[in-house]
């Protein structure tokens, strides 16, 4: 047999930021610039002709780098089988692309989905949206058992698709089975097998299946090291659980113990994203689901509660300076340090937090090693406090050969003293905080948002004031 | 054939918070209990003893839930192999486990690792020790090859195992070849085909070699998509890759287009998490692979650069106040209003640059978009604005009942509007920097920490002040 030409395999290359050959995969400026141009001018029908004939991830890129305008235009253009790309998008880009899309629009896109990926595109709608078009679903009932599981569970990941074989079969009627319904089966990772009552009680590898002669009975190669998760199991615990058992796909068992889905190597890395957008929503304030381009009353909606918790706290810190007014009238400089301690005590309170939230989410840090744990940051915040206490005392001095205060070198030590006590609160705070909310069963993230910045600038207002009445004033 | 009783799987339900079977893979906090108070104790044999009866994944979980003091002696105990299980740890763990081991220990335990595993835990190393370990590793020069791509590139990153066939074969041959070394093959998500000079033309579908008779030749059957990256690709860049071609492996092609190695669905998923790491470590003003359990030094070492920039921003700050002491010294109440408008600048600030940031990152939010979405933040923002100004100029009226100040009314719609003025800056700093700066092709996780927040102090207090002279003053 004369081999044909192979084709050239599309393969990127990071430093060129271009594939070696054609890379459709990630048009370049000019192309998606023009595609813009395109669009903007309604040429619907050279759009689309040029679309149809990119390869899939090829459209994919377009979307994500044309500016979402265009791309929401482009949206509005496109017909089934095409619209099934906007399932491989990022969540929250897809969110973005149907948020202003008609509901009968949304119902055709929607169809073109796996359920599992239009029960999760739901989820990003705004509810009264999504209860409109959910009823008018193709797959509905299937999408509603999803739902019904619950937002970020197992369940609501996982994938109905699956392939299991009774226990008492052989190899030769796994094989065949499989023949039988290759069109069905989209991807292959594992086989699971099954009892009379759908129970698992193993899996056979794709290599011993590929292997084993046909008369073998399943029984006697399958692996039977078989874990599987809940499908109430929090998407969080599940990835957790991909990596302890080093499994690229989880198996999702009911309550009785039957197989019911499972969880594909893409979803468990859509979780890993999703999760690590909320936890950084959580700690900058924001509610664990927003996102860019939500409406703009959304967007007032999700800030606005931090922002007026972060006022009630402010006003606690003013109340504090307020009750140092004597004081500021004697010595109005005093007000320059306020911005340095309430910065300074902001800074080293999040670095600390920070630290412990990752090392929550890791394992790293436990309840156990508070003390430990403490003593570290106290030695390190101790370090810190006086490198930057120095700094501060030597711009004292400086500022004060040009400013008339009085005794600037008791001025000069106290503001140190000051800086180095806030540093060191301020770290001790940002560091407990976390483990403890993580012990009462709050999410950690929470606590270096509003909170551990609020309560330190009240914490390290006061101690400068108090550390400037008993030396300085 | 009678069949023999089928092992109960191992099921974990989130909601009981334990598996519903001997649940060896979460240990309860009484067995951990009890091990940690052997170790502590010194009972060396007793835990050698049960812990080497446990299956690896209880291990690995054991290892999570002792307290790092106790993991690290119980590390000093184990022999190989038991010590291959420190391999499956998180990487930050892992690194804290290591931290204080002697440098023969560390040998013996990175002896125990697969290549890309040692070459990544020597990534988290001290340089220092690094230098000293590497020479006497077994695996020496493929550990070396290894790092030799860079940090967080996919040749870092990459397993060297793979299955590759000749175009030419018959899938009988692929069979027979796949037996031959049926042992040293781990996980086989696909096989690849190469040509005579091991560049990759296709790969297998595992289903299709299931399927396929034994004469069936491998270029008729085989897949043509073939998308693969380069070595020096970088570890996030590959993750997007995954996740826009839909690969739950990432194959790994060098310059002259060989196949040498592929990415792995757990490296994956460690990619992603090692991602969010970095930019939330970023974005608190920490460096990027800042970890919990750092030696002191490291830790001060880390932090103390963005304290001092926060200190330089700071004073800033200060000398802006300074300039307004004739103000204050008229009126020492203006000096309360210093930590509301520094604290909500701040948090407005966060907020918007957080969206931006994830927006960058999940590409929702291009350059493109810049105009359009200042637009909306300035609408949201102004919204929020108003009625954080409503709720202080209520505050200022209730409080001046109490103190007793010149012109209540004046000094409460002149905080009011100092207040939405700075709002509604902060929020245009906020969401604009990061956009101009990736613009620019530097981090945009990086703006948001100390530089928003600082520059957000600066303007806040000079924007106040001004305000405060023009109406109140």
């Amino acid at each position: 047999m004369k081999a044909k030409k192979p084709q050239i395999p599309l393969i990127w290359h990071a430093d060129t930021n271009k594939a070696v050959s054609e890379d459709l995969s990630e048009p370049n400026r000019a192309v998606v610039d023009e595609f813009a141009r395109l669009i903007k001018a309604g040429a619907r029908e050279t759009v689309l002709k040029a679309v149809r004939r990119m390869p899939p991830p090829s459209m994919v890129s377009l979307f994500v780098h044309l500016p979402l305008k265009r791309a929401r235009k482009l949206t509005s253009w496109l017909d089934q089988p095409e619209l099934r790309i906007i399932a491989e998008l990022n969540p929250s880009f897809r969110a973005a692309l149907l948020d202003d899309v008609a509901v009968q629009r949304l119902i055709d896109v929607l169809d073109g989905f796996e359920p599992e990926e239009a029960a999760d595109a739901l989820d990003d709608l705004p509810d009264e949206v999504a209860e409109q078009v959910l009823p008018r679903l193709k797959e509905r009932e299937t999408i509603e058992a999803l739902r019904g599981y619950g937002e970020e569970s197992a369940g609501s990941i996982m994938s109905r698709k699956f392939v299991a074989v009774p226990v008492d079969w052989t190899i030769g009627q796994v094989t065949a089975d499989i023949r039988a319904n290759a069109e069905a089966i989209e991807k292959l990772y594992a086989v699971n097998v099954v009892d009379a009552e759908q129970r698992p009680v193993g899996y056979l590898r794709l290599r011993d299946l590929l292997l084993a002669p046909k008369e073998t009975p399943v029984e006697q190669i399958m692996q039977t090291d078989f874990v599987a998760v809940g499908p109430e199991t929090d998407q969080e615990e599940v990835a957790r659980f991909a990596d302890r058992h080093e499994l690229s796909v989880v198996p999702v068992v009911d309550r009785d113990g039957r197989l019911i889905g499972r969880i594909t190597p893409k979803q468990l890395r859509r979780v890993l994203r999703e999760e690590a957008e909320e936890d950084l929503n959580l700690m900058s304030g924001l509610p664990a689901d927003s996102r860019p381009d939500q409406p703009i009353r959304r967007i007032i909606r999700g800030r606005i509660p931090w922002l007026l918790a972060g006022l009630a706290g402010a006003s606690l810190s003013a109340a504090v300076v307020g009750a140092f007014e004597e004081q500021l009238a004697k010595a109005a400089i005093l007000a320059s340090f306020i911005p340095i301690v309430m910065s300074m005590a902001g800074n080293a309170g999040i670095q600390a937090a920070t630290v412990a939230v990752q090392g929550l989410s890791s394992g790293t840090v436990t309840f156990a090693d508070l003390g430990w744990r403490l003593g570290k940051e106290l030695v390190a915040a101790v370090a810190n406090g006086a490198i930057s206490a120095s700094v501060l005392m030597g711009m004292v001095l400086l500022a004060t050969q040009f400013i008339e205060v009085q005794q600037p070198i008791v001025l000069a030590l106290t503001a140190g003293l000051s800086l180095l006590s806030v540093i060191v609160v301020a770290v001790i705070v940002g560091a407990s905080i976390p483990i403890l909310l993580e012990r009462l069963g709050i999410d950690p993230a929470m606590a270096t948002g509003v909170f551990i910045t609020t309560g330190n600038d009240i914490i390290s207002v006061a101690l400068f004031f108090l550390l400037m009445m008993l030396f300085y004033l």
